[in-house]
């Protein structure tokens, strides 16, 4: 059985996840989820990417918004509104809260995430080992121009994200936390132990980033013997879908293919799979040492993006042959 | 302003105090909360009787179950059992959520449960100031009959009451924490500057009794220059509602009007408001030293409900004549 991991951001990452299972069904996947976007909200410990994978695999994501349950309501979110708590840019619905609810309660009673995410996932049976990056608290915050005064201030990723849009000039990204952080247990015997080690077009410095930025973790995947493959989340020079230029120019990279296949870098990556409006760029990347194929890269629908994941693993047996 | 402290329990007390207020309009009503019966539920701080006064006088109850929010939804409980957890007896919908969620928050944060109360009720502005009994964790326990084998166990109030349904022979009733508990700030205080104490028809041994479990408050209701009045929540015979028979059983008290008066005594009790149905003990609560009057006590609307607290307030003013 092949053993793939997979680092996965929320919805770019959980789209390509229901790809590869489409493609590769009898696979053995191990997902090391993005808990840089991790937040505390009302008192609960919110985990949008773990979620998002958790809900896309098992069937309860709000398949338009590509985030959040569907069928969602928010009571719970206007009641706080009622009470002037906030935030309320952050759109917690009712059914999403029940998963908060039970996650705080089982991290006040000593459980470490990992194995919150477990016994979440006995519910959900996402048919992939889902592990977060790491059991530590990190956090993303992006350093930015202070959108309510002079100067600049860093703030959580999500306000970054999600309240601020990205449209505020961000001059860096730092995961707070990751330093200090250790692996989750499982993290570094899978990528030890797997046959191919995937990148999805997921954000590459919020998501893929901040999992590389444990520590051990990028030196486990440079260490791997597995051919690592990555696809790319920009296409014809824009991200496919969130707002990765921004993020990408905060850490000075420029939002094309090729330069973000830089930013892995050769050390990291065997494969790299672009977009075919970006088939010119193929050659730039070779030549940088890494193996690179032009392939669709538009998650349109479940076949499409299972013919993605094919080609990833295509170029993932061509790297190792 | 006369000013009125009421020891209240949840349903019974917050409505005569519906019809305390409309009975006395202009009188400053202060509340002692009963927190015996608060349990923690999915790691949220739970308040049910606080809860039931702020959303009975804030406009917020469901009118015909008489706890609970109105117009409510049961999302997150939905979903917290699709993951298994419980318990799923007790009945906490979305909205009503919201305020234990809140509250959580500002527990974790460091505020003590009268401040949190107080800020709760800056939205539902209940028109009277509502104390908790006490910022510390009492908690009512009841020894029963095991329901699910040999012997007797202790089960939280809320287990025996909501789960049990009262319908196990309950052996007695343990306010644990009690002891050690002080009174929250303004309790005694409210008590020594009140013109009358009313104790509303609630239940006299898991609500007034808990409150008067805490050191210093009876002592308190004692030494009050301030008349002392209650109302029979037993009815020829019989609770006007809930279950007090089944808790008067295991302190050794009779589920009589009579009885109950005798419960509290004449060193607490200066007035004693028994139904006319039960006009035939007035004698006899009488030649216990409480001054007692039969007028009806069933608080079947608004109206009747604000006579009944007139004629308690009047049976005040005949005591202190």
């Amino acid at each position: 059985m092949q053993r793939i991991v997979v680092l996965a951001g929320g919805i770019g990452g959980a789209r390509f996840l229901r790809g590869l299972k489409s493609a590769a069904p009898e696979a053995d996947i191990t997902v090391i989820g993005n808990t840089g976007d991790d937040i505390h909200l009302f008192g609960l410990k919110v985990c949008p990417d773990l979620d998002t994978v958790m809900y896309t695999l098992g069937g309860g994501i709000h398949e338009e918004q590509g985030w959040g349950r569907a069928d969602e309501t928010f009571a719970v979110k206007e009641e706080l509104a009622a009470y002037g708590v906030g935030p309320e840019w952050f759109g917690l619905g009712d059914r999403d809260f029940a998963t908060h609810i039970v996650r705080t309660q089982m991290t006040a009673a000593g459980y470490p995430l990992s194995a919150v995410t477990e016994a979440l996932c006995r519910r959900w049976q996402p048919g992939v080992r889902l592990l977060p990056m790491s059991d530590d608290r990190v956090e993303t915050h992006v350093l930015v121009d202070d959108p309510d005064g002079e100067g600049r201030k860093a703030v959580h990723f999500q306000e970054y994200w999600v309240r601020l849009r990205a449209s505020v000039p961000a001059h860096a990204v730092v995961p707070v936390g990751a330093e200090e952080a250790k692996p989750a247990p499982g993290v570094l015997e899978a990528i030890a132990g797997a046959d191919v080690v995937l990148f999805p077009p997921s954000n590459p410095v919020v998501s893929v980033g901040t999992i590389l930025a444990v520590p051990g973790v990028r030196e486990a995947v440079e260490a791997a013997a597995a051919p690592v493959v990555g696809l790319s989340p920009i296409v014809g020079d824009a991200p496919v879908r969130g707002m990765a230029d921004k993020v990408l120019a905060a850490v000075g990279v420029e939002a094309t293919a090729a330069a973000v296949a830089g930013h892995y870098g050769a050390g990291l990556l065997d494969g790299w799979l672009v977009d075919t409006v970006d088939a010119g760029c193929v050659d730039r990347v070779e030549a940088a040492g890494i193996r690179c194929r032009a392939v669709p890269l538009m998650m349109t629908d479940l076949p499409a993006t299972a013919r993605m994941a094919a080609e990833a693993l295509r170029l993932a047996e061509e790297v190792r042959a």
